[in-house]
């Protein structure tokens, strides 16, 4: 989806929890950097999400800031709660089962590129 | 600080707010992961950070997750609070002055080192 980042209310900082989406389905995703290789993810869930497996060249690490979530990774489901983390290499196949609807789930994604 | 890093309650996940250090002075640093040219860390800070001057060699994107603190990034103050994020090129001079007793301010700091 084809949304503008968090807006920057200072010079330089912005926060992570302004300008929160509602999505009704699915996810909604806004970069918050490009870096090189890196780009920083926020990502927040509807209470139905898009149960689509992905299978990404890159690296992520991903971090559930608020919410609890049902993750599958190969085989298994992961129990997620506020301040989870885990890491995923490239193609590790994952998918979201399950997001809370109150608190919505809000992830940060941290994406590292394959070396061109 | 050598410390391990938060334990790992389930495979595969760990959480950010677990086992947080309570140092007395200055800052506690826990690699959360490296993956090639990324650095994950989480930062814990006491009430009396250490006002050291930081000039990296790698980009940093900072996100403060709890507490409210004080940044100097080159001749600017910067004032954050929980859930605020900037990010700091390297070579960006920039120093804690002041973080919160209560909560203490938590840091997630995504550091990507230069290219060999």
């Amino acid at each position: 989806m084809d949304r503008p980042p968090p807006a920057t209310a200072r010079r330089g900082v912005a926060n992570l929890f302004e300008a929160l989406p509602s999505p009704e389905t699915g996810e909604c995703f806004d970069q918050l950097l490009h870096c090189r290789n890196l780009r920083v993810e926020r990502i927040v869930s509807s209470a139905q999400p898009e149960p689509t497996w992905y299978d990404q060249t890159q690296d992520e690490w991903v971090l559930l800031l608020c919410g609890h979530a049902t993750l599958q990774v190969g085989d298994e489901r992961l129990e997620l709660g506020a301040g989870d983390y885990t890491f995923l290499p490239a193609h590790t196949r994952h998918r979201v089962i399950a997001t809370s609807a109150q608190p919505p789930c809000v992830w940060l994604a941290i994406h590292l590129d394959p070396a061109d």
